[in-house]
């Protein structure tokens, strides 16, 4: 009997309190739907929790991240309320083996941006849109059964150049009713780490409940997951005398 | 004083003996019209010489192979007129260090794909619509000075899924007004070669006309050629007894 | 209720026939000794069966790969003697989906050498000299409860310049006593295959019979598994109307 | 007539001054010797300017950044004595195009680490054994004309695993005489920068007069170098309305 994947889904959760049409959008916060979404498409192979940025360490003392195997990051207007205390603490997780989804507007959060190192600036138009995200790696765990290609009515683009390293494995791009193309699902292993970046979905339109979006994030969310008995933490640097690793 | 580089241009030169509305766009063969690109881009740094199916050994008998720093290839129709020697020859050469530029439909050539060990196989349709070639990695030297996004008002859609090796590099995205995306600049490293895969243009448009196509094809030429003393042949697996390094 | 992973295990069963001192440390064929191996390690998660190159067709049928998840290949002496035919339909069958564990000398196999598109060459010198296996990723499930490093009391020395495409993923790098490195453990992923090279073990040396190389052969046939319900067919190029996407 | 390469050649020069045995193999300081190597390999196709630690911010103001095409880095017991501004400027130079080589115990610098957003970490034991650096990638432009191997005869050892991200382009690696390898030559693209890790050399070794180390280190300044025009700006996100790429 396996254990079930412990996921937490991390939100920044002020928009959904501060502006109406999001608030009707998702009434119980961004993150809610994100959790719903999983739990609906995972079962029992997932244990949800959540985690808003309001909450003392922001919901993520020590050991809420001990007992996460993957956590999910949404968050747009509030990057530099994260303390860079606790950002540190999430970017030592992840390299210690916690899986990492950092979804939309997170690719300009403390944590994706000091795992990446670079920028992670890109274009952007928010007029409401079609958006078309293909599968370029069918056989990519995180685009099984998932719609090729992924219709999203209307979005917010993000488009070319993203400013990120070149992705160690690229699956999702998409394209924008206005010509625009845009990484937006892009896989990186960073120390133990498993990181996936997804650019659905802004705050302005239900994207997360979209079934095929919830699809990817379920798929990556297994994908993220560390073995069940990987140790969680970072190495040091030993010194190695000579033959050290002899009987 | 730098020599010049040595660029062999290919073309099966077929659509344009056969069907008058390519010669009417193509009236010397699209390799003179690739040709004439590479020459007009690059002046007296480039050394060019072109090649079609119809000659003895296709025109790349071995010593010509030999005298090239890059073969641009160009064929559709009638890949399987290529013989298995001569793609083994330019095979060889390209893993010996020669450089190749793999245009548009050369993905189903033998060349390539042998090259690449994947089918090649991609979605298409011939409709004449706007095609965008989006630069996702601006420093990168085929991108030099290239226009953001390249317009080519009308082409063949090339779409995802493109069944090749994960590029080493990614250049180019296009995408299509129909909505569809393709991985239609992508960098390979094999052997000691470099190969590079372009994917406009097709028979039916004046592509090879384009400024800016016209300007990464002589990039690529420059980025792909060999160093000017590099040896040009495949490695054997030589038997090599304990300390053959040492002086 | 999870199916058993099918893995067939191809042998040449050459050098095991011919020489008495290769038959004495694999007296029912290496292929015997890496299907032991399999089956020991992960139980009745996984269903073996092998095949030998004098069989009709090398014992690889269509119905054969059909029905395997995972093929393991160890070649040596008698790759010329594969066909051309089977190594075709091998080819497919990887593309279409099957994983493929290429052994030691498989480096040069028909079928190894088309997937790559390079000369896969290498340094060599059969001494009989120490190996050590270094782990240089240690979350890839291919690593997961491996040694760090591997000791291979003997074996013969493969070094750089290993002619291969630059890997997917790196997993395991090799030295011997004599300083030489070798990119022992390398991923590709191939059409929507997995492909796995693991440079252990020649002939010579009883290998197959360490119980760390069994469990990173087991590893790799798990990583390499496709997805259950996956298709397994190569993709053709589907002439695509506008908005075929659309229901 | 091409400009010289203009080269900033940084060092943290601390051991150098505090300890007799590194002032007598490098009297004027382990960067003057880096910079001398380069000029004596690149003659007037360089300009080298040195700067160091205990200057007016580090020798390292804007202008200075702004007018070097390529800096090299070494540090090892004062990482923490850089300061955070300069730190992030010199961050932001590479993210621009700056080319950053960062050599042997730069591994736990400011700079690389910010870059690499992983912990760097790695085994070591400084026993002044032989180490071999390999090349694995014969055609890279950084191992032209470079020995295989490079043959140094005392140094300290570096090991895996390397907590890095995996390599965009893996050119060396290293063995020692006591058995462990490591990926000592590493290319990284990171915004419009190219960055390479070299692990040779340790300050208690004369390993940049070696004049193959010093070969390494000349021909990754020329690989590393910015386009002569390219803008060195970090890109922000601009929005853009539908159409912005038309005339």
């Amino acid at each position: 009997m396996t254990e079930p994947l412990r996921v937490t889904v991390w939100g920044e959760n002020v928009h959904e309190r501060e502006e109406e049409h999001v608030r009707a959008i998702y009434p119980e916060g961004m993150h809610a739907a994100i959790a719903a979404g999983l739990s609906a498409t995972l079962g029992d192979r997932v244990a949800v929790r959540t985690a808003v940025l309001d909450e003392p360490e922001h919901g993520l003392p020590a050991p809420v991240l001990a007992e996460t195997d993957v956590l999910t990051w949404w968050g747009h207007t509030a990057h530099d309320r994260v303390s860079d205390e606790v950002a540190a603490r999430v970017h030592d997780a992840v390299l210690g083996g916690m899986g990492l989804l950092a979804l939309h507007s997170a690719h300009y959060s403390k944590v994706f941006t000091r795992l990446m190192g670079t920028s992670c600036s890109l274009r952007w138009r928010n007029d409401g849109e079609r958006e078309l995200v293909w599968t370029v790696d069918p056989s990519h765990p995180i685009a099984e059964g998932v719609a090729q290609p992924i219709v999203i009515e209307a979005h917010e683009m993000y488009g070319e150049v993203f400013d990120i390293p070149p992705p160690d494995e690229l699956v999702f791009i998409s394209s924008f009713a206005g010509g625009e193309v845009f990484r937006g699902g892009c896989c990186y292993r960073r120390g133990a780490g498993r990181v996936f970046y997804f650019s659905p979905g802004d705050q302005d339109y239900p994207i997360y409940h979209h079934p095929e979006v919830q699809k990817v994030i379920a798929n990556a969310a297994l994908w993220a997951a560390p073995a069940p008995d990987a140790p969680r933490t970072v190495p040091g640097s030993p010194e190695s005398p000579v033959g050290w690793y002899a009987a």
